[in-house]
């Protein structure tokens, strides 16, 4: 009768304060998890006097090499090498320059090193001259059949299971989460609902500019060649108070292209989280900082003792990288 | 004991199926308020055909004539005009053209007649060259102090009653309702969650450049002299886009500037509403259509009917137009 009176009060215990679930099971059990966890139970706890209202509980993430892979090239520009390739196959006349040639055969270090000329010119190419939903249609099918030329994997393989557990977390605890990056709007909006659980408004991205038209009697919007706004470096905060209109209080990013979001957000008042995602793990994913020409992480990493932002050690801290794995 | 009797079989009825409150008591009961209804109980109605989940459920509201009044001028302008006067008596020498003296000396007419270029570089030198934050301030002190000319009443009293009904009636239904309106961003902003309900990040607008500067180890968000985009016309299909990224399916506007925001919306697959509200109570409000400088409203007006939008005869549909009328 003990074993089963023990059982009772115990029964008893776990139903008046049910033990919760882990909400990060794929974070090892270091200062990175714990710091996460502190953070998110002191501003939503009411008795809390760090306690924040659930309408300042913006939470914002870079999308390349924080939420995804972002190696060896942006999978954004492995997209638009493909589309180019396919257009190509359909009118070779589309490769009007020896930029769009050379990506159209494969040549990457011919188009690297024509710098972010020729990354935007393939970017126009392949990104103009359609509806949003028509290209974002062309996104969600690329994302359905293209493998990463290097693991094998679907692209939407390559999230990082860490960070999908934190952005569910952090839903959970009525923040509001968004992505904001340097990467397209609408190629982001093609997949980031469905994979991050993420809606179209809450991405704020890089944007050409489009057009409303009506063409035969369908009301239609446009992707033109034109500019509309880069959704990085300084462009980040920008883009926050543009779309957002609030100051977030949790930020995420990987690179240096994240040093000013994470300065603003960090600065205001009140409790402020700021994380840095080091790519330590040359076995399971890939390892680089202030030497790479994608996701360079420099400034950021040495502000980051200073200004108090939680440097994640992918080797150390996560136990699970992408997936599945 | 048949009372009781009566009583109790009432309370039975009562709980099982409580009277609903009238969401719009400041509609008459007249079609255009049978009509909201009758959507808005369809698409949120799981067994209907025509239901819409509530991710899908986006409603946009023009602002300027269609939340809350607009003539003689709009009310950024009068805001404009007063911070200018204000700027002017503190440092005369910020009237650095013709416009802008006339301007703060209250000519109005030769403000006008300078057309477009004129008010921009009124709203240019009224609305730049200091932070977004210390701008809502500037603006939120205005909408506190200010009185209209005409009607003597605050600019934020002259707010629609019965938008303010639509705008929490569609909300408890699961509408996530958004301002787009060609005023400013960081205009609205500073008293639409207040006065409408509608979060920073729900608000759309036209918008200046921003840049992000340190200053003094601050970091800050600058309102630049630059213009980033004009929410109005053919361009407010493309703030939609942009901003939202979802097709709305309830659209409120009351101008030709509105049209092209209607017409895309409601040419979406699907149940859609499109609603204009028609300035004809020279009563209560103003009355003003196809020759008004400001909200001018005729080709919209005209479209109507086939594209099957409800226009809302203000003073025929609304029992009270300004709350406490």
């Amino acid at each position: 009768m003990t074993v089963h009176r023990a059982l009772l009060a115990a029964a008893v215990v776990l139903a008046a304060a049910p033990l919760r679930a882990d909400p990060l099971p794929s974070w090892n059990e270091t200062g990175a998890k714990a710091a996460i966890i502190a953070f998110v139970e002191e501003v939503t706890d009411p008795a809390s006097d760090r306690y924040v209202t659930p309408a300042d509980r913006i939470a914002v993430f870079d999308n390349d090499g924080t939420l995804w892979s972002e190696q060896p090239l942006y999978f954004q520009l492995f997209f638009a090498l493909d589309r180019l390739r396919a257009m190509a196959a359909e009118d070779p006349d589309v490769l009007t320059s020896d930029t769009l040639k050379a990506a159209a055969a494969g040549n990457l270090s011919a188009v690297l090193s024509g710098g972010e000329a020729a990354l935007l010119e393939i970017v126009t190419a392949t990104h103009t001259g359609l509806s949003v939903p028509a290209f974002e249609a062309e996104v969600a099918e690329w994302i359905a059949t293209a493998r990463h030329p290097t693991t094998g994997l679907a692209y939407d393989r390559m999230t990082y299971q860490p960070m999908l557990e934190l952005l569910r977390y952090l839903r959970d605890e009525d923040f509001e989460t968004y992505i904001v990056s340097g990467g397209g709007i609408h190629f982001m909006r093609a997949f980031a609902e469905r994979v991050y659980g993420i809606p179209p408004q809450n991405v704020v991205g890089s944007a050409g500019t489009t057009r409303y038209e009506v063409i035969d009697g369908v009301p239609t919007i446009l992707k033109d060649p034109g500019l509309l706004f880069i959704d990085d470096k300084a462009g980040k905060p920008v883009g926050i108070d543009t779309h957002i209109g609030r100051r977030p209080i949790f930020v995420a990013g990987n690179s240096d292209g994240d040093f000013e979001m994470l300065e603003w957000s960090t600065a205001g008042e009140g409790p402020r989280f700021g994380m840095i995602v080091h790519h330590t793990d040359k076995v399971r994913e890939w390892a680089y900082d202030r030497d790479s020409r994608i996701g360079r992480l420099s400034e950021a990493l040495d502000a980051a003792p200073e200004k108090g932002w939680l440097v994640v050690d992918m080797a150390k801290d996560w136990r699970t990288v992408w997936p599945g794995q």
